[in-house]
């Protein structure tokens, strides 16, 4: 079937583009937020609250690397919040489609990776984890 | 055709997916940044810069709205580049699969819209653009 | 008294430059995240504690405008968080001189206002609100 | 003399005021923009003209680091800009006050250090580089 009113494709593929939209606007925007081991369990929630207010989400978890913040914790008792820290898992669905994304560093690529690891009907066995 | 190495989904799904990330990448990296009619040239021509060294994006047009700028620009001679301001057009191409979409203000909704304008073979015509 | 190090300027100054530092790291960083009624308490807690995690922060309240928020919220239930929506006081202690300032919309010149409301010698009576 | 209307502060205060807003605009606005050795020109020269378009500001150089930049690219031609990579100065003028500062990674604190070089009289020579 194909997704309706002003988009343009079919109803797996607008899940995708919708999960696409909300890794990325995790990533670009909470990078850079200060944060140390006090108030990183604060800023975990509140980052997955607002991903959870956004359309089509159904689930969402977020986890910030506390040894990582701990390594880059400055003299000054916090750090940015980096790329390396920041790891998510998102689930969209949308008319019945699921799709089911992550964030994650990939070291061996010294990249935030965002991929996808399922897109399927909604329901069905299909969240399987290539890790 | 599956997506490889750790994505698991269609070609057309994984364009749809890098679509989504680019369109909110560039809205939440660059909302609020100073602008006013002098550094907006150069803004946009950044913006869309960052856009096509991002992987897959083939095309980007990026169009910062100078009226609405105009009409935010404070007694100190700026604004902050906000979600009504903000326009842009991205091309995927993904293992011959293209897509393309939009970001823009939709005044009815009173929100800035991420459509998938068209997925489909690169090179055959599927570019319809709805509005 | 000079502030040291590599600083060369008064603690006065020095604790006002670092007022500025987090008034507009604030603003800067939480611009356009998702907000709804049901999120808002979280993000401003870990906005909030955020801010306080940064050096020479002893005192920080943030608050983001409900009204404007329940305004500005979409037929997709959420919103960016917006200039407008967006307030807080922040104390900042450097060697003895503190800072106090504040963000806040002001609607007559249609600007996210950054302003000084005391700096002096802190455990004195200095800090008077101008409002 | 006092800052005037709604600032409460001395003109050298208030001029350390608003070099740590554009320091701290600086830092938290760009990153995480994407980047790579074709497009740090045009976003250098972005993210200068910005800062020149806000109040108080009569300088501004930004400096990218190339070889940081370099080094920093994964297999996807791009990365995102980081702390490491960012250098500025900025020099304000309030009311004849001169406040000049910087922005740039401090490697022996792993800190991106926002510091004032100087405040005083504009015009006099008070601009002394300390490093």
């Amino acid at each position: 079937m194909r997704s309706t009113t002003c988009f343009n494709c079919s109803d797996g593929e607008r899940a995708a583009f919708e999960l696409g939209i909300k890794l990325a606007s995790f990533f670009h925007q909470y990078l850079g937020a200060p944060i140390n081991l006090g108030n990183v369990d604060s800023m975990e929630s509140a980052i997955c609250e607002g991903i959870l207010s956004q359309p089509f989400v159904t689930d969402a978890e977020i986890s910030l690397d506390r040894e990582e913040i701990e390594r880059s914790v400055s003299g000054f008792g916090y750090c940015s919040l980096s790329e390396r820290m920041m790891a998510g898992r998102v689930t969209i669905v949308y008319e019945g489609m699921e799709a089911v994304g992550e964030l994650g560093w990939a070291e061996e690529m010294r990249y935030p990776l965002m991929r996808v690891v399922s897109v399927g009907p909604h329901g069905q066995k299909n969240d399987m984890d290539l890790e």
